[in-house]
């Protein structure tokens, strides 16, 4: 499973503190705890107004870079920023994120081409988030056409097919399976996505769902998540489900998780 | 899903003591609590040896049926216990187990017809486990064929596509999930069944594997399982997996089991 790590995300509050004084000592803490808990990318978004973010988003993204070599997820709804912070990337990262807006894939995606990012695609568009599975599949086939297009292969975009709330949407996490039954068959090669807490919104013990849906969407086959590494309870579910998946041989990860203390809280 | 509560099994020592000192208020007590619970079916398990076992099994139906309504599951390999003890159930029951081996279903599918029993199929005969799903397929036909014959509809029975230890089989949940695509596939009216804790033998922090474990096989569409109601644990994450996968509509039994104080270990 391809992990990544989400706390640096200034809409958390300590994170736009950290921010706001410019504290490097604590995100590249932030930095350095998440690689260390099993991240492959770093999610980064300043979580600051437009005028703002570019200069945010280039002091975190050096500020991580100077701690650890984990590539980046450049987290903005701001193409701008994205073209002024994509050079300054050590490593080839990700961008978080396009959907099927015309003006979006525009902008974006060839940036992505330039600067070899991976892709996350939201399967909406500007008439928002289509109720079935077979809506989305058509926002996937706009965003894979004009990816291909820009040159961009399929395995570079991953797709997230989007989960709402169950507590309002009951068949938010069927749709969301099928969704992802359907790109596995029509896209083979592209990855896909997904946060975990929107399933959960409204409802008690969130973590007790979101654990759940971890382990539904790891079982359909789910590429890369969007998660909090450092709860540690989540991680060890996780690791078991790669285990009991098969996604796991001979259970490698599970064991080295185990040795080093990482799966205490069953 | 429906749940078969399994701690009313004489190969665990408690247990064992209380069959032997009929200490009927033990077990009356482990009928209450996992029904109180949630399952739906009681398995029953003498856990002695044949020349007692009907009577140790007549005595704990007795007990379990003086207490409460719940629907009972004979587990016996014994098709003389299996006999004497049908009749004396007051709800039509399950048989816990069948296999492939002719004996067998030539032995029991005449007393599950009689006595209105669903029958639990395990996908194994005389030549043991069979190491692919297709050739688990082929001892579930032979079943189904038996059991149609017999005049027994597919919904009665419970196929158990089987899982062993991924300590060594890696292969082995893999193996069980497309074992249970298949069946779905080719008999959709019958129902499936297993129970957890095979996968994680010979691994360190066993419940955290039969956790992600159980929500792979809900995720797969797993019909009923065979646990532990007691492990206040294991039972918020089957609720949360039921509520995430939209196997309970508006979420009530979760919302139920939190207001009941169940949902407290996340």
């Amino acid at each position: 499973m391809i992990i990544i790590g989400e706390k640096i995300n200034g809409t958390l509050k300590k994170v736009a503190q950290a921010i706001q004084e410019r504290d490097a000592s604590f995100i590249a803490r932030l930095a350095e705890s998440q690689t260390a808990a099993g991240a492959a990318y770093l999610d980064v978004n300043a979580g600051t107004p437009p005028e703002q973010e570019m200069d945010d988003l280039a002091w975190l993204i050096q500020v991580v870079q100077d701690r650890v070599d984990t590539p980046i997820c450049v987290d903005s709804a701001n193409p701008k920023a994205l073209a002024a912070v994509l050079p300054i990337l050590k490593k080839p990262g990700m961008i978080n994120s396009v959907n099927g807006e015309p003006d979006r894939l525009e902008a974006v995606l060839p940036l992505a081409r330039r600067h070899q990012a991976k892709v996350i695609a939201l399967l909406m568009d500007e008439k928002g988030i289509p109720e079935t599975a077979v809506g989305r599949m058509e926002v996937a086939r706009k965003i894979a056409t004009a990816a291909r297009e820009q040159g961009i292969e399929d395995e570079q975009v991953y797709f997230d097919p989007l989960v709402m709330a169950i507590a309002t949407k009951p068949d938010a996490g069927r749709i969301f399976l099928e969704t992802l039954r359907l790109l596995k068959q029509e896209f083979p090669e592209a990855r896909t996505v997904s946060g975990l807490s929107n399933i959960s919104f409204g409802l008690p013990q969130r973590r007790l769902l979101n654990q759940a849906f971890l382990v539904a969407t790891m079982t359909a086959g789910l590429d890369a998540v969007i998660l909090d590494p450092l709860d540690t309870k989540l991680m060890a579910l996780l690791r078991a489900a790669e285990a009991v998946l098969g996604r796991d041989e001979y259970c490698v990860r599970y064991l080295r998780a185990y040795r080093e203390g990482r799966l205490a809280e069953s």
